[in-house]
């Protein structure tokens, strides 16, 4: 995550996350810690995984106090060991036990959904499907957590509602057809949009390929069914399986041929990577 | 959550996740359905849980359009089924359409946590031990999730940073001595404020007590410390233990007698419990 | 534009424009109209044109009083006549008052993007070629301002930099050549965005052809390099003609079979529309 | 426009426009440029016309990122000719990408507006009359347009709602007549205020004076009313002239002796000044 | 204080105060009180004086709850007598617990400020003299402190720097001189401004009457000074008597013959009125 | 107050104030002062009294413009006597006479219920008794004065509804009991806070002490009464006093023997400490 996106959309998050943890003050800090004092602090992992937040983490810091210095050892996308030094941070000692809690909060479920995105991933090794993340989000969290699941190895299905369009069975039944929910899409919507259709038969994907979807999503499908539908749709239109995709069940998927797997358990179901912030010292 | 929360301190950050997944338009519902159409739609369970966020749920739809209607069968804190009817959702169809997973990512979320914590909480059944979470919360989530834990059947450690007073080794150590940072804090922090002191030593847990802590915090200590600790402090101080405890590593502590556990667990790795909208349809 | 996308986009645009206006009080009105007083006032077509932005108009004032009723003769898209009246708006005189000139100011800045719109579309009736906006609307007006384009029959290129991709030169260079750059985008992005090219030359056309671009944007070429242009990628991607379109110039490019025409002068140099309430009186 | 009114007041809309064009993050750039890379382009001039906003311009990179750097040959108020360099900005070029089109928007709409009001400004040379602007300005771009008409050689009528007073015929209907609207007005108003009486025929006029108005507009009204009714005030209030002022029409007011004459067109219908980021390369 | 005003510029400010009192949520309510009950509270007078903020009391409980009822027997401006009852207020009593504390801090701030200016003006009662206030507020208090002063029966001097010129001694310095100093203010701020210079010798008043200043401040002068200075003036600016103007200086001032007198004290030294919220119980 | 603290939560509303008084630009200032002219002004104190406020003062300035420097010769919680020289500021002159007003707003403030407070304090010298705040904050100033307490040597009593409970007689009634409600609050209410019961006679202070209060205010009780109370109490829960305590009335309670008075008059009529920027010059 760069500076720029850092600046424009995640900064006011990252605000928002410090102001509910700090609500007047840090009472415990202010009351101990008159003035500025210099200090250092290790971020230490507790446990194997794959590390994803870091600007985050050093966002919330040089929010607090800019002059805020980081030596980090590791980034984005590295794998790291229980007890592995992963940097530390160096400044006003209540700049870094104020802003610990909200540093680590987002460094560990970031941290964790890039674990459990990797861990995924690497099942699908050897074939052509890539893996996706969902809208199944924490809320306020997606920016965050879209980054990680790339970090971890993942692609990204569409950011929201305004930016893809994903015709499911209410859409299509309210516009009569697929061909006329397709071309109704087609219609409205700026013109650099893919049309993704939702189908749960086998006619709805040869109805939605001839209306010329660009992506087939094949939503809770038998394992037979999504095969003659890959076969049906023959590299017209991309595919997509989708339905309670988690890392247990995603083997059975894996000669299925299928373009693209999404999961929301990336998301909402992956748990934290644990970290730590240890040996505290002035300096 | 009373409506009265919701207004002061839930509604700003339900309106940020509308406008994280809805950053122009619903571009799908909006290519298809063109005028108001009047619908319904069922909140269904697909996996046995705990039901929290019922409030926040319905907030998401009414944010969009105060006259959505809703018939619950449930409140928070049922026990639900795979299967139930939780309820029905009546209104705009592109008001259901288009908050439909913003409403689920929370109602999953908190009914997860609820889900989780409940499960946690009967293990300390029939002790006096009641179990606490922490501040490990995902940012910008905390009302929700301290909520939902308490719906859950845990209580709440501090709200945050500025509601609670822990003193931590780095306080002391900045302090000079436990006896010398309770003093501070008592002298600086509101006098509604209780004081606690983390402890990692039996030494510490005697000079926490003679300094007049109200809580103290037993962290990472082994079992037979705890056990030790909570003689020594002989009902002066409340109890506290922390450090990693999971629904696995709890069972180990109940005959402790501690007076409370803390678990970030609770909030930073509980999974969602699995909730659908169903059976949207004209009517 | 309807209610939600309102609700959750456009209403604090809306109260930011009320509040430049309204920085403390209407004081001339304060001034003598001490209390409610019931008034009707007619707003009224002063030049040929399309209607554009009626729902805003309408939020301006029911956002300053829910109360205020509406009674509305011509919907967006109609073509209304100069002395035509377009509708009555009935409430507290201090809200007509007040809220006129911002209502105004988006009403007559919409219908004139729409009647400009309009009138550049008619131009090509009879081609497969649609009209597009760009990303030259004016700051904090491209929701408002692309839907207006749309009211005037034209279509939406994409709607920022974070929904669509688009290579340009700087982009192609710093990825080392055009195939280069789509497959580091089509890595990157999210997988619903289609991507396009821009291209100054038939070589850098034919390399984006084979690339896979699926969008090829012909970049202040000659008329005769787009003929070229358009049928060296024959229908492999959609082509879109670009640079310094307005009314005047676009004639040159009906018959030239390209599938979509963006013009900036769409949004940054369209007229209002002259509009105008009149009439008020108590009722 | 000077950095202290920028920081109080502009920052805020333009970090609003900024995040309307990158509502997640610029994934053609970040897609291509991974890290920083230092860059240079040219601010071209490609019409002549008078500068506006270079300020604005700056701050849109600067907010991005405060390293920006700008080499500048000209200043607001500045005639250029088409196809001078303006000056050039130095920075991360993924900054000088994602910031391009937000600056340029600003830039080229305050321009467009300062050259349209110098040109019509020009009209009026070796009169006494002074060319005002009016309320018609866009939404969320007051301050901005406000400047560029400044620049051109205009004035600025009251900036809003609140900090003029503006009788119009509402006004005086309510109270019952002028003379108790000017009345209601000194009483209510702060006193540091102008009170400006708006008249649509010679008898309005009058009344006016004699209620001590201080500035009587003549809305509307026939060359020769202009005239007697300058004559009846005869220098006891300042004179102004309003209705569908245009650089066209301005032209038969020349030799009318008023003090002021507004016009709308100013905001609401120049075309924007042609401007342009040419030739980015790293350096 | 209109319901328009109230929206536009009010309501900000009011959820903002209720947020820095409910944080999170109101703990002792919630823990007592579970569900909607219905309730009425008096509002009770407890010192003599003039009531000022009733629009405020109320709209910070409507906020909490829009179904919040109110029966006001009083209304601002409104003498009232320790003891008397101004009202009840009926709703959920959660609203009325929770809004209580911050309701009243506005109301009794507003009318200790009416009941001190209102003491003061009554002392210039007979003179021609007009009691003035200045923007000595608390901050973020402006807009409800000015109101107070008019309901206290005093006038309102410019509301922030925004809108009125005030030429001080450092700005005729830059200038070079008052009469260049009045130029430059004439030629740069927007038409309608009054131009208003602060002297403190009898020169530089002779030098503002013949530069044209419209309003001439009489700063820190002596009794004797100001008394010339209105002399020198005549008629051809207003005059405003300025500096450390309390309830107990103002009489050395009564006979001057001054037009305004401008007090800080109205604003920054009232002390509150006593009120309060009593009998609250169950209907 | 810290810069940590002063950025989370204190910034957003003094940038709220400074757009209080500058809701477009200073027209002054802008009209005369055209680039950047480096100055000095010195800051004076015009009455003796207690200092507070001196860092929000610097952020006024340091908001405006970060590179404004500081020379103070004083510090919050000194005692500085008329005539003196608090300190200097220095920068661009326009960032001095634009910030002016709203620093000194702030400070003169702070430094009145410092002074105020400071005064009341020495009242209790040579007691136990401890002076608080109360919630009768002035709205959006809580942080600002709750601190300013604390530099004048008082004390903090809960910060706000959220992070403290104090039962009042309709939360007793409402639960029943005292004992019940002091139950329902240790059930509901975050584990860290202390629970105070307001009592207004003495078997609602036996009641409260039996239930296991952790404070107990004596409310509106004769001197007698809240002297047996004491007694009754006997150190089993801290004792506030409560009720109309202002610098006069607290005499009569010095010999008391109670743990805290808490008065609202500390932040609701402390009049403001009268200080100065003077002799702003060029550098």
């Amino acid at each position: 995550m760069n500076d720029l996106t850092m600046t424009v959309n995640a900064d006011e998050l990252i605000m928002s996350a410090l102001r509910e943890d700090i609500s007047s003050e840090d009472v415990t800090t202010n009351a101990i810690i008159k003035s500025y004092t210099r200090g250092k602090v290790e971020l230490i992992c507790k446990q194997d995984g794959i590390l994803a937040g870091l600007e985050v983490f050093r966002r919330v810091f040089t929010l607090l106090d800019p002059k805020t210095e980081f030596d980090m050892k590791k980034t984005d996308g590295d794998q790291i060991k229980k007890g592995e030094l992963i940097g530390t941070v160096t400044g006003d000692i209540r700049v870094l036990l104020s802003g610990e809690r909200t540093a680590l909060n987002y460094l560990q479920r970031m941290s964790g959904i890039a674990t459990y995105t990797h861990a995924t991933v690497s099942l699908l090794e050897g074939t052509k499907t890539k893996l996706l993340d969902t809208r199944k989000t924490t809320p306020n969290m997606r920016i965050f957590e879209k980054y990680a699941v790339k970090v971890g190895g993942g692609g990204n299905h569409r950011y929201n509602l305004s930016d893809g369009i994903l015709l499911k069975d209410n859409h299509i039944g309210a516009a009569g057809s697929i061909t006329e929910a397709v071309n109704m899409a087609r219609d409205y919507a700026p013109f650099v949009r893919k049309i993704e259709v939702e189908t749960e038969s086998l006619d709805m994907v040869r109805e939605a390929v001839e209306a010329g979807a660009d992506i087939i999503m094949l939503d809770n499908m038998s394992y037979d069914d999504m095969k003659k539908a890959i076969s049906i749709i023959d590299g017209r239109a991309k595919t997509e399986c989708s339905g309670n995709v988690t890392r247990e069940s995603i083997k059975a998927l894996t000669d299925l041929g299928v373009d693209y797997i999404s999961s929301g358990a990336l998301t909402h179901s992956a748990p934290i990577l644990d970290l730590s912030l240890k040996n505290l010292h002035e300096i």
